[in-house]
């Protein structure tokens, strides 16, 4: 029998815990806060990585790579930068045997020594926009650990961009937000609220941060991707100049915007169950898999199940799922139902010889665990469509979830009683006083000013004092 | 005009670092001897990365990912291992503001962190084998530093497997180097010799290493991939077992794998020419460029050569290839010419109004750079066949240099005489100290005992004393 999950009722970080661990996602590490991305978490990753690249590519952007280290003293040229990361440094003091001149500090993202060589590579307007990005293991020392959703290293990509004009930069900002809310509802469906953060939440160097903010099943809420625009902030700090169309040198305007595997612990924590894993097939690795149900049956009856179960796989391949066939001998189906459940398999198809002599299968999708008697001749059609319905359906029922859990708040006593219930669109003055008390009060954080959420006047739930409109508050990772 | 390279005869080391710099594929950075890997030479690694990646994955490998940082205990565990990477760790004592209990060391290899996870993962045979690579940047502090062939930090797969018996080890050890060595001949158009290491030149904590080793246009030998059989060296060191058929428990039986960033710097040494980088057609990113010659041409003329080239472009990338249409009408053709044979486009088809009014147009490959008149009709056939031919005669003309600097070598005299002139086949008496001398003399170490060179008794070159068979010696990067 597959080890049994802590249902989430019972407690949902034991639940997570467990999956992650059980579905052999990953695992800890010696390292304090490093995690270890087992194959079937990499697999994950893979897909993750091998779309949103694509994306990326679509836009113009290329990648490239920057070292792992950089000299303390980048890092302190932007005041704003180096107070945000400063506390979250590991630094590398000796190398080679020796004692370095000037540490180096692992890094925590990398504005600062790209701008090194942004600072080189550009001359003229012509040499603009430069679209680059980076995929890439980085580390921040964090107190709290937990796997995939906040760890000491992760792996992430960090687009870095250099635009003739403020408004070439903003709209670039926006556009890889787009990006991200596409891959988020149309892959992971997972559906987000893109929106502009507070200036307390913003990125370390940053004029204006964005992201994209997702509802998990425990009604937090997971920020799974951001997009600044750093104005010209590292441009001054570096000294990234070009000469523009007027003949003049003036600095170049910045964007930079990244996702990381923290997007595994979104995944999961928006579609898995108390039997396991759940994943939408356009991210999946393997969509299918085929158990033949020979254990009393005839060696003729084997031998036909058995040829009949590879035939369906190479099928299923040619339409270009990825398919198993679970024929290990030494397992019973029941095991392996569970085992396929807690790592998440899309689609499960049983095949035995009353099936077979019926012309017939059995199907099961992941998410509903209900059986479907399907005709053979018709079953690689039917996987498709299953695993296209299976997709849609995904996303509308965290729509569902999320959109139900989604209140207008209208005073602060409201705002505490209703604090783990979900998203809380309260008025609040902007001030980050308010912002920090409510927090400290409360536990909820500003998430983003939604652009689908029409911003009126009114007045802040604390305060009282005047507000521009209203911004989500939730509980959050 | 693109900028000149300095001549490969007035200085072999110059040309190479004009090369990788004025192509852009890489640059210095501000880090000692790490390099910043440019969209153009990321390009390549992107190429070789998806295809050797796929090698492996059909081998039954699969990809997962391990800390970056190792505690320095787990080093100190397997004693040849340390004595070897020791001088090159970088250190990181501290971390979040505060000095570490246990320092952490940048991976220079990840055999002591992952056997750390085997030992938790694998229970028994039916474990087995695991089959498990990483790719990832990986650090070792050198004193001489050359952009791609040798880094500070450099990318890399890692891949790590462990078995039930020693000969499913050895197995896999050498199925990895026959990787190594058809990506490299099929792919790179690189031709290596697969072989066995000398003592003295195996990886630090294996049992037997075996590289591919190929030989550079300054006929200086290149170590492109290693395979080794680490035996149950880190099995014993990491306490890695499992529950063998027999009921007892047993050590894993392991090997590791690597190639990295490095193949880049092999790739320009083995093809690249005066005017720039060669890349074999199998891992270019960009195929084809297109270039409209329109400059004294009337408009309608113009607009006409516009269309064609588009057209002609995708034809081309229905046919998978990557294209480009340089109509950049601020620069010449000329100027064009030069700089898409800096960066190593592999074929360049020119086409004006001229050509345009007979059908055809003009193909130059980037290796032979000599124009062959082609009908339009036939181009995007043509543009293909001209690439497959490219890719072969990039083999041919690698391995008929390798082989024309290759030597029988009967005494220590001829052996020094010879120092220069590419791989000599010279009998050794198999000791290390004879090895170490001999290195120290004539700068030339043993780089591995080909399969293909069938091992017969003789006498040592240096001390004349009985030696099994003839060993590669060479100059080596």
């Amino acid at each position: 029998m597959a080890e049994k999950l802590t249902p989430r009722e019972k407690g949902f970080s034991e639940w997570y815990v467990d999956l992650v661990q059980k579905a052999k996602l990953a695992d800890y590490s010696d390292v304090k806060g490093c995690m270890v991305i087992r194959p079937n978490g990499y697999a994950l990753w893979e897909n993750i990585q091998r779309t949103m690249d694509k994306m990326f590519k679509d836009t113009g952007v290329k990648n490239a790579y920057f070292p792992l280290l950089i000299p303390e003293s980048f890092l302190k040229k932007e005041a704003e930068h180096v107070e945000g990361f400063n506390p979250q440094l590991a630094v590398v003091t000796h190398a080679g045997g020796q004692k370095l001149e000037e540490p180096y500090v692992i890094r925590p993202t990398s504005e600062t020594i790209i701008n090194r060589s942004f600072s080189k590579w550009i001359q003229s307007y012509r040499d603009l926009p430069l679209l680059v990005n980076q995929w890439a293991n980085v580390m921040r020392w964090e107190m709290r650990t937990r796997l995939f959703l906040r760890t000491t290293e992760f792996l992430w990509q960090e687009g870095h961009t250099c635009h003739e004009t403020e408004a070439d930069a903003e709209e670039r900002t926006l556009q890889m937000l787009e990006v991200y809310r596409t891959f988020a509802e149309d892959y992971m469906a997972m559906p987000v609220l893109p929106g502009r953060k507070s200036e307390s939440e913003k990125f370390a160097g940053a004029l204006r941060t964005y992201s994209i903010e997702a509802m998990m099943q425990d009604k937090k809420a997971l920020q799974a991707g951001t997009s600044h625009n750093l104005g010209q902030n590292f441009a001054k700090a570096f000294d990234t100049t070009f000469q523009g169309r007027d003949g003049k040198v003036h600095y170049v305007w910045q964007t930079s915007w990244g996702s990381s595997t923290r997007l595994i612990g979104g995944l999961i924590l928006t579609h898995s169950d108390d039997a396991g894993l759940v994943v939408p097939p356009k991210i999946a690795a393997t969509h299918v898999v085929i158990i033949p149900i020979a254990g009393k049956a005839t060696d003729a009856e084997k031998t036909q199940v058995m040829e009949k179960s590879h035939a369906l796989a190479a099928d299923l391949r040619k339409a270009g799922l990825g398919v198993v066939v679970d024929d290990d001998e030494t397992k019973g189906p029941g095991f392996k139902y569970n085992e396929h459940e807690l790592i998440g398999t899309c689609l499960r198809i049983e095949l035995g010889p009353k099936d077979l002599a019926k012309g017939s299968c059995v199907m099961v999708r992941r998410d509903l665990r209900q059986k479907e008697f399907v005709s053979l001749d018709e079953a690689a059609a039917k996987a498709q469509t299953m695993l296209d319905q299976m997709q849609k359906d995904l996303f509308q029922k965290a729509k569902a979830f999320r959109d139900s859990h989604t209140f207008e708040v209208n005073s602060y006593e409201e705002l505490k009683a209703r604090a783990e219930d979900g998203f809380l669109l309260a008025h609040w003055d902007g001030d980050p006083k308010t912002e920090a008390r409510i927090k400290e009060e409360t536990g909820l954080t500003t998430r983003c000013r939604p652009f689908s959420l029409k911003q009126e006047p009114g007045k802040c739930v604390m305060t009282g004092n005047p507000s521009q409109g209203r911004i989500v508050f939730s509980k959050a990772y």
